[in-house]
């Protein structure tokens, strides 16, 4: 007998005799080889298994690191996102960039309820991060992946999200090449919060900063504002309104291609979410120390979006996109940006909403529809909670 | 009257009179200019002042993307990380990479408590995303923050779990360069939780895994294990132990470096978090497919840890360490390996705790004190929720 199998017997001996004085002549008194393939045959057919996440809810042992974590793992996220990059599962993913300049960027997706009309928290997780990188001009490629999840969080809904995720990162081309799960106590989150972090290139020398903003520029939106933020509002359930409207949720590399192929002069790109287009003109005025004059007639929202917003109490202005950016572009550039985004799918609603202009630096000014002029100022309080 | 100041007046007798229908010749009725630079020097004196956060706990206000959220980041996030590339505070963080391949890694901390003895999740956050960096063989650079805060949450807790990812990130050699922050209703989470995403650049053709484990290599631990597992579950004061141990949380990027500069030919490192050694030991022996052969008289454990570990319950091996790796490196390099190793701090405990065999592929057997040998397996279960 090799010292590699008599320890079967051993362990067996001190597993099943546990209670009894070691016996010196015990071992021979077992069938010893026999029991050895037994042991060994039950852990291959286990290993050979392709694994399976037997409970329906999310439980601590999912997020204890042991046997239940390495299930859920390659069941439900392996299986979903698998790729070249992802498959080793070593503690970090390793590529190389094709470029010089790299784009980092990282959000957390808190979204309640986490499925809405138009998508969920997977695909939203997915595009934001996606977005964050496009608008800074940077070509989007490795996405990081962290879950916390809820105890008792159905795993039946996991899968959904996560195949959410998968579908919105081949959509955009991405891969998920590296992630994380905890599972906290329930009661101590709200069924699954994602945190995604992006890492995208730069090709070339551009250099897009709200700071670029100069008098005389053009500030584009690329389509109808407020989708997401009014979607989810009405999602929850906690108003009667009846509204036909989907969030926005997309990626927007596309449209951000076809916009610096058009006009490589572009100053600024913003996705509007949090906050919505208002935060955005405030930051260009903040950041270039400029005025910025938009048009409440030029601005696109959907009448459903208005009337909701109407209803709510809020100003489409401030209510979160995430699937729409704002863009600076030069002046003369406007016309030419404008078309370059109406050729895309996702910008086909694109239209020129204000200019930048000298005076009155820092302070955000809107043209209202009855002919007067107000403030736009940053957000204060918090109106729509959770839309991301 | 330029254009540019006749808005002020409109809006501020919009403002005031709103009920009011507009009298055409209101405007000239009131001191416009003296208004014009009242409203105008208030707005200055409130930009230049330097943000700082008046609430004493966090609001949803804080999540909202308004000014709220402004004020906490410049207040709380520039404050302490600031740095040129975190500055611009654009979507993504841009930078250029040294080497031609890069490290992605991310993880979330949702450690409870929040402070316990040698850290807090801060420094916890920083930490382990530079070790999950650092033992596959990159140098780390940059690390992305996502906070998920729960309403209510104190904002001087909060400020000091952020000095400490500082104090954290400057002893391991990184930039803390783009962040998030969302909050969430109370009852959502469990005060603050935190993703920390990281980025390295991997220097030469170095290609580290555990798969590249071969019979004959020997596996080195590098100090005392299970300091920080046990650490949190006596911090949670559920049980009544009292025992002098501090968690080991620390970067090992300076502990990686000394080993690989000693040792190139390293096979695999792995830093011992969730699961412990033991399940570290059962990634190596089902990814290379062998066997592995560990010696419990070799595996360092402090008498406070197995003290503690007895009273628990827990076999120290499955307890996660927060500044320990575990190394394989070809056996004639052990004894050089271990000599590195305890030349640097972080690993004065360093030793070999056994070796890559080739019978039993798969399996991990463990030369107990007693004599005996048993199975060590992946863990089965949760006896150390929410440690990291």
């Amino acid at each position: 007998m090799t010292a590699g199998s008599g320890w079967i017997s051993d362990a067996l001996r001190e597993h099943e005799h546990a209670d009894r004085p070691e016996v010196p002549g015990g071992r021979t008194e077992l069938p010893v080889t026999d029991r050895e393939q037994q042991v060994l045959d039950r852990i291959d057919r286990a290993r050979r298994r392709r694994p399976r996440v037997r409970e329906e809810r999310i439980t601590m042992s999912h997020g204890a690191g042991g046997k239940a974590t390495q299930t859920l793992i390659e069941a439900v996220f392996l299986d979903a996102f698998r790729n070249p990059l992802l498959e080793p599962l070593e503690d970090a993913a390793l590529f190389s960039v094709a470029g010089p300049r790299v784009a980092l960027t990282t959000d957390s997706y808190v979204v309640s309820p986490l499925f809405f009309p138009g998508g969920n928290i997977g695909d939203l997780a997915v595009n934001g991060t996606v977005n964050d990188l496009s608008v800074s001009g940077a070509t989007p490629l490795y996405l990081t992946a962290g879950f916390i999840l809820e105890e008792g969080f159905p795993v039946a809904d996991l899968t959904r999200v996560v195949s959410s995720m998968q579908e919105a990162a081949v959509a955009a081309g991405v891969s998920i090449v590296t992630g994380d799960t905890k599972v906290v106590q329930r009661g101590k989150a709200d069924g699954c919060y994602i945190n995604t972090a992006g890492v995208g290139v730069l090709l070339g020398d551009i250099s897009l900063s709200v700071a670029c903003a100069q008098p005389g520029d053009a500030i584009i939106v690329s389509g109808p504002i407020g989708d997401h933020g009014i979607t989810i509002m009405l999602a929850r359930g906690e108003l009667d309104i009846e509204a036909d409207i989907i969030s926005d949720t997309a990626p927007l590399n596309g449209l951000v291609a076809s916009l610096l192929a058009a006009v490589p002069g572009v100053r600024a790109m913003r996705d509007a979410t949090r906050g919505g287009v208002a935060t955005i003109l405030n930051e260009i005025a903040k950041a270039a120390d400029v005025g910025v004059l938009a048009s409440e007639d030029d601005i696109p929202v959907r009448d459903e979006v208005r009337g909701a917003s109407e209803l709510l109490g809020i100003d489409p202005m401030y209510v979160a996109c995430e699937g729409r950016l704002v863009a600076v572009v030069p002046g003369e550039s406007a016309e030419a940006a404008v078309r370059a985004m109406r050729g895309h799918p996702l910008g086909a609603g694109a239209a020129v909403i204000g200019e930048v202009v000298a005076d009155q630096p820092g302070i955000v000014r809107l043209k209202t529809a009855f002919g007067g002029t107000r403030i736009v100022d940053l957000l204060v309080g918090d109106p729509l909670p959770r839309i991301c």
